[in-house]
């Protein structure tokens, strides 16, 4: 008897936080301030947020002590869009086992609230199971399709008994009309051993679908892969690209020195096709991931028409640390009819921020910021510009 | 006319926030003591602290957004000294760019209100352009120069296409006699492939200038590197050493196993060159350093006379998080008239803090201190010895 009334007092205060999360305003981080975009005090996502039927046995009988019986442990890398007036994100969900799924949660201004809908999708296998699944791109082509291009990884067939790390990951291929119903089509081919953050642009390039890639030799490293790849495919069905070129390459001693890759899709504007995209360095303490803008020609999504120095978001406070520390990642954003930008960013492979912008500010960072002048003095003397300009012009606001 | 009264409210606030910062008084952390050392509430600088002249365009028609056009990543390792009555400590400056330059800020009292001066400085560059500069140790040599030496990177000229971060580091040398024009000096040249953490002896030793350095194989891996080094050469311009001998040797399950090098350039006490240094071991999450200290003979300050086991300072609280983590750095400290020693130190090439403590506590800890035992019985002996004497002297005092 007491047994019953505890359990069902414990389900209730477990219920009472989790709604009292899933309810908690968001608001703007106003200790935090560059103009270019803000930051929220809290991430609109975390495993906290994944529904308790989720995770929990509600039945006194099996589960008597009310154990977490399925844990979450992250939440994190989404893929985003608009969808009937809401945004949803597709969310890389991690559980205590390590393997990762895909959820959509749901809000309606994309900045708190989020609710998951009923159930997880359900990713159909192809005849070489997934042994993780994660990163979803949720493209909507102009072919009338939702797509979800996401990173597949399979233990690599050539590792020895020893060797229980190494894999092979590859990019797998969904597509869909309702985000609940997912066909799987066969993984994209492409001419390289390995491939990471392969990304659908939204429209035919020249009649073709256009994808951009990150050719990699091997699990982690991206050895020869010089940068953010670029193809072309005839078909989604049995989508097998021809050579990549690199359109975006690594370069010493910048943010994405390391390995880089494109983000979610890029945005149509007025004046190019923006980019968001990671860079990696390396650590004495690991590699350090950060996200950074660029801008491409409207005709040719190939070539790069602005890219400013340096990076756009890098980890702050809390964001500093988590499963894999000193990282932000995106693969999703979303551009409302306003012009308002929904940046999805994750943390430390642990949880799910947004940041909000606009196209106009944006453009007028990727335009109007000087580009790497990948030289110490280089950039001394861009910063003596701004300063000796801020100079004259407090002179002549004197004067006047 | 709405739009310029938004910059212009939103300049102001940022102003407020920048001048509040730059006011805040830093007070000794007195939930924190070991007797050795002050430590203090607040970083003393940080890249909130760089002007916002710096980093903000303020004119409205070029920067309609009042974004952050250059912004600053981190503020660091900073060399320091006394000059004109004030503190001046010369800040590793890091952009978004990853280029980090050298600037200038200035305390009264050298625990607070650090300011930056004007500009950055500028140091010209050689034929060989650096990519990088950073760690600028500031010695008054008694020549009568002020010397710079700082680490200067380039691209690896043999690496391959595809490792775009394999570099070479080398001693970069300016001399100045106002802080504000930096002659650039030819590099540094040493027998050793690669050079980091090279610090200037403030005294001719032998007639000659006597020169700390820290030998490596690679650009990460100190090879045979064995230690801190120290080497002879006969001018500043052009310098040239000769073979480097090491001082400090590397040592096994020790604070410093993995590498180690000098800090700032040792001060003169009545026993002794007391030095500053950091040690360096690898862990499962990437490499951890400490900070060091041992006094070397008067008349050859090659020879170490005296060092205490274990570790001076370790990153604490949120000093153990930033862009490298678990972190702790030093290249500056300056000891005034009267005796008291401040000590600045970085955390996780991130923020620049100061610690606070005197020549006379430096030496009795240096002097008192066991030696490294290098066995965990040993450390045990030092422990039961310790805790011995301490019962001992308890049973005296009751009995008088």
């Amino acid at each position: 008897m007491k047994k019953t009334s505890t359990f069902t007092s414990r389900l209730k205060s477990l219920r009472r936080t989790h709604e009292k999360l899933l309810k908690r305003k968001n608001p703007v981080d106003t200790t935090w301030y560059n103009g270019l975009y803000e930051r929220y005090q809290y991430p609109v996502i975390s495993a906290a947020h994944v529904p308790l039927e989720w995770r929990y046995d509600f039945n006194p009988k099996t589960n008597p002590f009310l154990i977490e019986r399925l844990g979450v442990n992250a939440a994190f890398n989404a893929g985003a869009m608009e969808w009937n007036g809401k945004i949803i994100v597709c969310v890389r969900v991690e559980g205590w086992d390590r393997k990762s799924f895909f959820a959509i949660a749901e809000s309606a201004n994309g900045t708190d609230h989020f609710r998951f809908w009923d159930r997880p999708c359900v990713i159909p296998e192809t005849g070489d199971p997934d042994a993780n699944v994660y990163d979803m791109r949720l493209v909507k082509h102009e072919d009338g399709w939702v797509y979800g291009l996401f990173c597949t990884e399979r233990r690599d067939p050539k590792a020895a008994p020893s060797d229980q790390s190494s894999a092979v990951a590859q990019c797998g291929l969904v597509r869909t009309r309702d985000l609940k119903q997912w066909e799987r089509l066969p993984d994209i081919k492409t001419p390289s051993a390995q491939q990471r953050n392969v990304v659908l642009h939204p429209e035919f390039v020249g009649g073709k679908y256009a994808l951009y890639t990150r050719p990699q030799d091997g699990f982690i490293d991206t050895g020869s892969g010089g940068g953010i790849g670029w193809a072309f495919c005839d078909s989604m069905e049995n989508a097998s690209t021809g050579q990549e070129s690199i359109i975006d390459r690594r370069a010493y001693h910048t943010v994405n020195e390391l390995k880089n890759g494109q983000g979610p899709a890029p945005l149509k504007t007025g004046e190019g096709w923006l980019h968001l995209a990671h860079g990696v360095r390396n650590t004495a303490a690991g590699l350090r991931y950060v996200l950074y803008l660029f801008l491409t020609d409207l005709k040719n999504p190939a070539r790069i028409i602005a890219k400013p120095q340096g990076y756009f978001i890098a980890p702050v406070g809390e964001e500093r640390v988590g499963d894999v520390s000193n990282v932000v990642f995106s693969n999703g954003w979303v551009c409302k009819k306003d012009g308002t930008v929904l940046i999805y960013y994750a943390s430390s492979d642990t949880r799910l921020h947004v940041a909000t912008s606009s196209i106009a500010r944006l453009l007028d960072y990727v335009k109007n910021t000087p580009a790497d002048g990948l030289r110490s003095a280089a950039s001394v003397q861009q910063r003596l510009a701004l300063i000796q300009a801020n100079a004259a012009s407090a002179k002549k606001r004197k004067k006047s």
